[in-house]
């Protein structure tokens, strides 16, 4: 009797999309729908109609928007905790996917889990220390060390780190529900459009919000090197997609740094998969230690 | 016959004076002496001496001012590289100690050290991630992720984050060498010199540097919570003697961070040890594992 190769259902949570895959390994996704991000209630059990449809599984791994709660030891694994995302936050999330299939579920934050893809499959195979960062609709990072996502007492937040202003920026008074003018609340997409009108990419190539925008991620960059010593940062996101950008930002981290610290900066070597590929990275994981954290 | 408990040479390198000692574990320290920091050759020439003299040890473990090369693996490991100290750029430190005794080594910054040790012996016991600040001479910070400190492109150099000015404070240029008004250029104990032409305790209580060094301070703690998620955050070195400060720092700290992330602030459960202690967790690590980087 043959053992099948186990099948990974993986799941990238978004807070406008869902990504959902059926995975055997990086390279073998076997299927994959997208459904959009409505309430809890509809959304999970739309992923749970899918799988159904489209399983068995092994194991599930969930990349999610957050905050979550991430601890297996703690009554409240698996739940969206206090988020901006009207109605989902207390959600129960992993553990109602969980409970609906009795396979591993692993769990994490969308950056984590495609922090984790990278370093598995990307741009920083082999790194012992790696971060990814997502600019978009918030700017989230993740951290793998020695090859685990960072957790400690819940999870990284560094889009929430609260920038100097840059000189000829100093009345915009960000759009951050909690901080104002955190890196989130300054650069992240919402904002550029709140502060400027248009997506970055929309604004001629001479306009000053492609200095001021490069400029604060050069920030951002430079001070998650002084505290995390990454062998390189990986950017990705909708605004990062903006042509220049990622060059300009690598010399103005450079500079702020003055050659003090080496930073290196990356596009996402998986490109748009590495969320979902987080996902299948963190069901592999489950699968390994085989954690049921609701039971 | 019976196997003598293992006796391990520590060593906390400061930029003024190096502490030495033997130990058989934490709370058996058997002898310690203090060397003052002269030229690299005469230095570590009387490090040599001495543990001659109290020797003999099974393994050495060195807690350094840096920066440093702590690679095991790279040709300049056990060296201290571009420090602002004169002389001691390019010094072969580690190596040179290994060599004179042919023992296992073990070689990291200060405060990895103490904050390897913090996360044994004393506040941080079983933290999956810990903090260790030192805010004195310098501002340096230190981090152990599931047991073993950060290092990756290089270490942590956490003092030299840019933070955003206090509106109080937006004149002084900072005293860091590199950055100008880096964390370290402007809230260390020679920043705050230069400044206010006293030490923080010797200003009165009333004098508007104790506000603003401790809004620094607990916007560095928030950056660092936004980046690592520690279980807590230490701060220890002379700034932090200052009567009331760590009280003042943590309102500033939660109150920066609205309420987003919850941020633990503790002292050294170590007190003045936890730099030796560094260097005994060193030697311990480099006993297990054998390593004599320079063979």
């Amino acid at each position: 009797m043959t053992q099948a190769r186990p099948r990974f259902g993986c799941i990238e949570a978004g807070g406008t999309k869902f990504v959902l895959g059926i995975a055997e390994a990086h390279g073998a996704v076997l299927a994959t729908t997208r459904i959009p991000t409505t309430n809890p209630a509809d959304t999970i059990a739309a992923v749970i109609e899918w799988f159904k449809a489209n399983g068995p599984v092994d194991a599930i791994g969930i990349a999610s928007f957050g905050p979550i709660d991430p601890d297996p030891a703690s009554p409240r694994w698996g739940f969206i905790t206090k988020t901006t995302k009207p109605d989902w936050s207390g959600t129960d999330f992993a553990g109602r996917v969980g409970r609906a299939f009795d396979v591993p579920v692993g769990f994490d934050t969308d950056v984590n889990g495609a922090a984790l893809a990278e370093s598995r499959w990307g741009a920083a195979q082999g790194d012992d220390v790696a971060v990814y960062f997502t600019v978009g609709t918030g700017i989230g990072g993740g951290a793998i060390i020695n090859g685990a996502p960072i957790h400690g007492a819940q999870h990284p937040e560094m889009g929430h780190i609260l920038p100097r202003r840059h000189p000829d920026d100093l009345d915009f008074p960000g759009v951050c529900p909690f901080h104002g003018d955190c890196f989130e609340g300054l650069v992240s997409g919402p904002a550029i459009k709140a502060r400027w009108g248009a997506s970055l990419s929309e604004l001629p190539a001479d306009h000053p919000a492609h200095k001021i925008v490069a400029w604060y991620l050069g920030q951002l960059a430079m001070s998650v090197q002084a505290v995390l010593s990454p062998r390189r940062i990986i950017f990705g996101g909708g605004v990062m997609a903006t042509p220049g950008l990622l060059e300009a930002m690598r010399s103005e981290a450079l500079r702020l740094a003055k050659d003090y610290v080496t930073i290196i900066i990356e596009p996402p070597a998986l490109g748009d998969q590495a969320g979902l590929l987080g996902g299948l990275a963190l069901a592999q994981a489950a699968f390994t230690t085989g954690q049921k954290p609701w039971v």
